[in-house]
């Protein structure tokens, strides 16, 4: 039989996985000699067995406990039920992976009707003790029993009413001592059992109680959220009880050996004498800073600072204890690695590598790379908060914070920019067109859509914040209207959007600003030296390209050239292009796009060089450049003095069925190769000009979209390089470019090796491979996903984080068969989840070259790749 | 340096891809006795070497042919330009692969100002002499030279005018004499050159005239339709002419050793006494059938018939033959495999096997399977088709043949059909909406939609007659009227649609009805015997099972549930059940649902018992149940009395960008289990009711579709399990049925082996698996599928025949991991491709178990299984 049970003085302080989070830390600071109350923990695999075992704890785990107690008893010179001394414990679950507040605790166990009468004689307070007593019989009931809590609270009210007192402390011993027994009879009632009066019983029940908590409702959907096994169950601790309530040389609170929101490296926390911990949590008392306590108690000060600065230095990290001073005597109840905000995580990194307390590679192993972006990105001022009223909640899109007047088009949003007006864009969702209004906005709220629908992926590559897939906002775009069920809000109302949590406030907010602090540019380069993996950047336009480059981008890995194409000036052009009879009108037409796309590129590479720049050519299908409401399409076919019935026929004909696996990419080029020979020209004519006016010669890489077949890349790479190669001999250039693919289709996945004869390089879509791969089209997915995900098919977001075993394995064999043709071939990732620190520690593990993501995800994704490098060497 | 030209007695008759088909063959002839003129045959490899060589034919290959053409003048005792017996020679191409008519042919080369005096000597006939002189001229220059036709044909009427005769025969030989000096003057004028007369001048220049013609635009067109390669060349046969217009005793035919269009046993021909080939093809004399020659000659017919049986033996298949009588002298031009209609191939083989001629495999691979579908179909009859008028021509989209009177929509059709009144339904794209105008029509024509559009795989799987993808008609659906260019085509106008053609006629034609020859029972036998993949169908409803069990089916591998739920009395409840506001409600519709597709699969397990029956659970989108148009919404909302806001609302919110990658297949099971409960229900509760009534116990197969992670697998098989398991409880029965997936999103095929834990069988989707793996949408693929296909990036429409290199590979891969895991593991297909030949030989080799598709394919893949299986012993 396997051993249950460690006492504190015997677990091993490094086995989270078998003692729980809190119990191995009670081990530890056991070990090194920390006042730590006596007791045990019973182990996570005590609990597997009770599932296992048909939820029984059985005969054999029930006698070591029982053993334990015994021990415990001794230890203490406590007995369980004594009149005289006594002894309490309490029982808390504690799992390998924190789970705060999701599972349940007992308090003051062993009280019943003798124990009591002991309690009160050693408190000298015999009110405190029945207190402690009707406290002890409701938690115990509420926790094990599963007695609603209204029967106590009912019995409560009825005595205060008939005992003429408004608060609970008004109570005398007396009453209290009735209520105990009109306690005890609810259970009876309840139970068909009278309350438990056997502490062995009461602690076996407890246990067993805690074991199921760890499968309620909120524990499973918490372990859901934070992707926990279900399958790893929870440890029990069970410890004897000391008292901060035991008068004035009695107290208990809480403390962080630094800062927790500012990093700073001093004792941060609070104290409250004769108390109990819930007294502190409750805020019934205002409790004093921890400094306070030197003059309180300067003996117990000058242990407690020792000891936090011991239990810092054992693990290398900043603690959150929890303390108890019982009659002077300091005792720690637990320690744990405290959360911290990005900022104090990132200061107390840098500080403990230069105090020498950790190494670099620790400092970067110590920051969630996901907490990086709060760094980046204005935040609400917390009081402005406090008071704020809640409009709804929607899905936080993209970081950021920003108040602003409601707009409901693209057009109102930019003429209010234009009068200096602050705005923010609502939307049911947003489509290519919109980006105008996008830019020129604060915010954006659309009420439908997920975390990678057009308005997120827009927002966050602009580093704009947005707050998407609001279900419970009706968007009325005619009459200039949203609701959320009664209330109205109207054009021109003020309302504030945080894209960190995803909440929409009524009114302006005020912010605080991004404040990039010397840690930040230190730690980073910490990053930077360690990690393999290049980042590169997604960016269209000159503005996110100095972005990207400021937040330590090494190149762009995506620049979509179709962006370009929905600036005003430009898409009747495009239009006139696309509605062109023959090709001698679509070459005039993309004759005058051209200076449009070359000035575009020449202001990239102004940014960018010497850092690579990979362009690629036009991939969405035509009929996203066109209207398709009637009323539109009316309005360009006066524009352009074409008969409503033949454009309205035209975007008809170009509809599509799924326009994901439709006309596009470089399908289209193989139909009209003039397009991208347009554009090949736009960006050597670019080249040309940059190094011609005494610019840094751009290193240029051009990437061919949505190739399936290497004859598609062949015929384009060929047109791309006859095309660039007179247009640098006509300047009596040279040039050294490459020409490579995206790999999205999966086909080009299953014959890279084909594929990669005729590229230089393969950079990975990875949304519109994980759409083909698991057919899952990124628009319409959020009809199930959220149920996918609950009904654990899928564990994650497979657009959010790259789904390893599917997409993954695609990936893993174009690499494989890509570099047996190319061992050289560089790689990359341009998707979405080029940003997803799981997805870029992948990345790594495949040995790619580079990863590329949006301007704001770039320092996550910098910190990402140094972690994965570091767990490499591990 | 290769040996570049063989005599005929010289050559290898077996070496086709040498010597051509052609050549092969005159060197075969004469190697087993057989009168040929004596010639040579100029190889393949120069004609390869003519292109790699900047298209000259060396000094080399020159002095080969003047040392062939001595050795000929020598043999036949003929010198080139004789004044008294001059040589002349035809030359012609020869391919590896017969493409008829598309390249160069020069007859009568050798003439020239003397040997034309030697030729009138010869046939006592200067006029004829002459006549072959300005011919050959003509010929010369026109295929040779490149001077266009109607330079002569001016100076030939010019002439006529002149000398006031109407025909060319009535031109004198010294006209002729003048008309040739004529030419020879045009030849100057165009060509700054003589017409040129050396005839080893002459010959070299029309051995480079056939190379070169083996690039035409005719033969690149030809060589793209039939899938040949490009590269491999030409062979050129220079021969000795000899004149079947040399008098009374001379003539010329061609026959056929059997009938090739009924395939009866008879030597099958026509021949012209006095002419030359020509005559015989340009029908200005009426020719007499073959057997009369026994008649006019009987000594020549008696070695004529002898040969052919001589022929047929050597070749141990029906001959196509070319011969020349030439002053009573027999000799053969060429023979070849002759070219048979369905029937005849059918019937010859199965006659050649009881002969005991060739052996069952043999017959078997005498047969292409793609003609099968021919004998299945009605057609038109061909005298009829010689008057009609043509109204346009699209895709052959499904064979048979139909005349009708033009309607436009489903209820129009269905209620025509119920008067009595044959209907063609002509739509701009058909939907499932229109299935019951499809079933009562006669054929369909679709303006819109390729050769896997909806109204092409209905159609094909109704064996009803269609004709898809007509570009030049419009439809205007609201007026009742299609328009052709200027014509105008009214509701009630009668039309003819050829199916087998694509070809759309005015008017009403006869058809001839199909014939099951027993011939073909005996001949699918054998192919029965020698497959090993067993072949099931795709059907939906009794009619359709029984349909292919006749044709021999082995059972269903594909009954799409959801065809059923399109019926009249059912849709309003399919429609109630997804407008369901909560559980109850959707519970409460699909309740009345069940009945309907219980009866459903009552009937189709009577047809099928004992045979296997795959039944799939509901695919499609929620969204194709609901009316789409405002003018249906608001009907359907009036039917189902809700506002027409709220409906719409739903229609919108149910809408999706790529319904294809969308909220369908196991996805709708995972979010609503009940609709697949409810169809379990069905299933089983039909099983009992046909056991419990005496019939024979289905064998059912059931299969989730759309499956891409084992988690959904494994949650819907315990879901159908359960409810089977209840339902069989219920009725005290026991069954012994799999629970099986469609391998369909690439990710299934990725991950095989966890599914196959879950799974009984596989059934590959290739439909939707081309469609994922290589991103293209099948309804929108026909905007560049053509242009791909014009451009060779894919050889061949990957819908229409399985994509092996990538969407194959995938196939291989989930055969690999399915069957690691599960040996015995049951696969098939249910794709439009289990019925296309070259895909289901990719099956065979696979390994795979079954093949399934539509009834009317059956018969083509019980062939194709049958020859894949003979090719693998080979």
């Amino acid at each position: 039989m396997a051993q249950y049970i460690y006492s504190f003085e015997n677990g091993d302080g490094k086995n989270k996985k078998l003692l729980g989070g809190k119990g191995a830390n009670l081990c530890e600071m056991k070990k090194i000699g920390l006042p730590v109350p006596d007791g045990f923990t019973i182990t996570t695999e005590a609990c597997t067995a009770y599932y296992t075992n048909d939820k029984a704890l059985g005969a054999e785990l029930e006698a070591e406990v029982f053993e334990h107690i015994n021990q415990l008893e001794k230890v203490m010179n406590k007995t369980f039920g004594s009149t005289e001394d006594p002894l309490l414990v309490s029982v808390r679950s504690g799992a390998a992976i924190s789970m705060p507040g999701m599972m349940d605790t007992v308090l003051n166990l062993g009280l019943n009707d003798d124990a009591v009468i002991g309690l009160a004689k050693l408190t000298e307070n015999e009110r405190f003790a029945y207190d402690c007593y009707r406290r002890f019989i409701q938690m115990f009931s509420d926790v094990v029993l599963e007695i609603q809590k209204f029967h106590f609270d009912r019995a409560l009210d009825a005595l205060k009413t008939k005992q003429g007192v408004e608060k609970d402390v008004d109570l005398t011993a007396e009453s209290l001592k009735a209520l105990v027994e009109t306690y005890k009879e609810i259970v009876l009632k309840q139970t068909k059992q009278p309350f438990p009066q056997d502490p062995k019983e009461q602690l076996l029940m407890a246990i067993e109680a805690v074991f199921r908590s760890w499968n309620n409702n909120r524990a499973i959907v918490y372990r859901n959220l934070n992707n926990i096994p279900h399958n790893i169950g929870t440890a029990v601790n069970v410890q004897s009880m000391v008292f901060g309530n035991m008068g004035d040389t009695s107290g208990t609170g809480v403390a962080f050996t630094r800062n927790p929101s500012t990093g700073e490296n001093a004792v941060f926390g609070e104290f409250l004498m004769n108390a109990q911990g819930e007294d502190v949590v409750a805020g019934i008392r205002t409790p004093q800073p921890v400094s306070e306590l030197e003059k309180v108690m300067p003996e117990v000060y000058g242990e407690f600072m020792e000891t936090l600065a011991t239990l810092e230095h054992h693990y290398l990290d900043m603690q959150d204890v929890e303390f108890t001073i019982e009659r002077s005597k300091l005792y720690f109840l637990q320690t744990r690695t405290g959360k911290r905000t990005a900022k104090a995580a990132m200061k107390i990194a840098v500080d403990m590598v230069s105090d020498g307390i950790i190494s670099k590679e620790e400092a970067i192993m110590r920051v969630d790379p996901k907490q990086i972006d709060a760094l980046l990105h204005p935040t609400f001022d917390e009081k402005a908060l406090e008071e704020a009223t809640v409009i709804t909640k929607g899905l936080p899109a993209s970081p950021g914070a920003a108040s602003g007047r409601v707009f409901f088009n693209s057009e109102d949003v930019v003429a209010q920019k234009e009068k200096g007006v602050k705005t923010i864009l609502v939307r049911t969702e947003t489509s290519p067109e919109d980006i105008e209004g996008m830019v020129a906005a604060e915010g954006i709220i659309t009420a439908r859509g997920g975390m990678t629908s057009h308005a997120a992926v827009v927002a966050r590559g602009m580093g704009k914040c947005c707050v998407a897939g609001c279900g419970d906002v009706r968007v009325d775009e005619v009459n200039k209207v949203f609701y959320v069920y009664g209330t109205t809000y109207r054009e021109g109302d003020f309302i504030s959007v945080d894209g960190n949590t995803g909440t929409i406030y009524e009114g302006q907010l005020n912010t605080r600003e991004v404040e990039m602090s010397g840690d930040f540019g230190l730690f980073m380069s910490w990053a930077d030296e360690i990690r393999t993996l290049k980042i590169r950047t997604n960016a269209d336009n000159p503005r996110d390209s100095r972005q990207a480059v400021d937040f330590g981008a090494e190149g762009i890995g995506l620049c979509r050239t179709e962006h370009m194409f929905f600036e005003e000036e430009r898409i009747p052009i495009v239009r006139e292009m696309i509605l062109s009879k023959n090709i001698d009108e679509r070459q005039e037409a993309l004759e005058r796009l051209l200076p449009f796309q070359k000035e575009d590129f020449i202001g990239i590479f102004e940014v960018m060089a010497p850092r690579p720049v990979t362009i690629r050519l036009l991939d969405p299908p035509l009929h996203e450049f066109l209207p398709h409401l009637d009323e539109d399409i009316e309005k360009l076919a006066e524009d352009m003095r074409i008969s409503f019935k033949e454009l309205k026929q035209t975007v008809e004909e170009l509809k599509e069925f799924n326009p994901m696996l439709g006309h596009r990419g470089c399908r289209l080029a193989i139909t009209y190769p003039e397009i991208y020979e347009m554009q090949a020209r736009a960006i050597f004519e670019a080249v040309v000009a940059v190094v011609k006016s005494g610019g840094e010669t751009p290193v240029l890489e051009v990437m061919i979209p949505l190739v399936g077949h290497e004859k598609e890349l062949s015929l384009l790479r060929a047109l791309v390089i006859e095309t660039g190669e007179r247009v640098l001999e006509e300047a009596g250039l040279q040039l050294d470019f490459k020409v490579g693919t995206m790999i999205e289709v999966p086909r080009a996945a299953l014959i890279a090796d084909d594929i990669a004869k005729h590229a230089d390089f393969f950079s990975f879509g990875t949304n519109d491979l994980t759409q083909m791969t698991l057919g899952f089209s990124r628009d319409d997915a959020g009809k199930f996903i959220g149920e996918y995900i609950h009904k654990e098919v899928f564990e994650r977001d497979p657009f959010a984080s790259i789904d390893i075993k599917g997409v993954g394995k695609l990936m893993r064999m174009a690499k494989k068969l890509g570099r047996s043709v190319k061992p050289d071939l560089k790689l990359g990732i341009c998707g979405e989840h080029g940003g997803e620190p799981d997805s870029i520690a992948f990345c790594h593990e495949l040995g790619f070259d580079y990863v590329s993501c949006s301007p704001f995800r770039v320092p996550i994704a910098r910190l990402a790749a140094a972690q994965a490098a570091i767990r490499e060497k591990a």
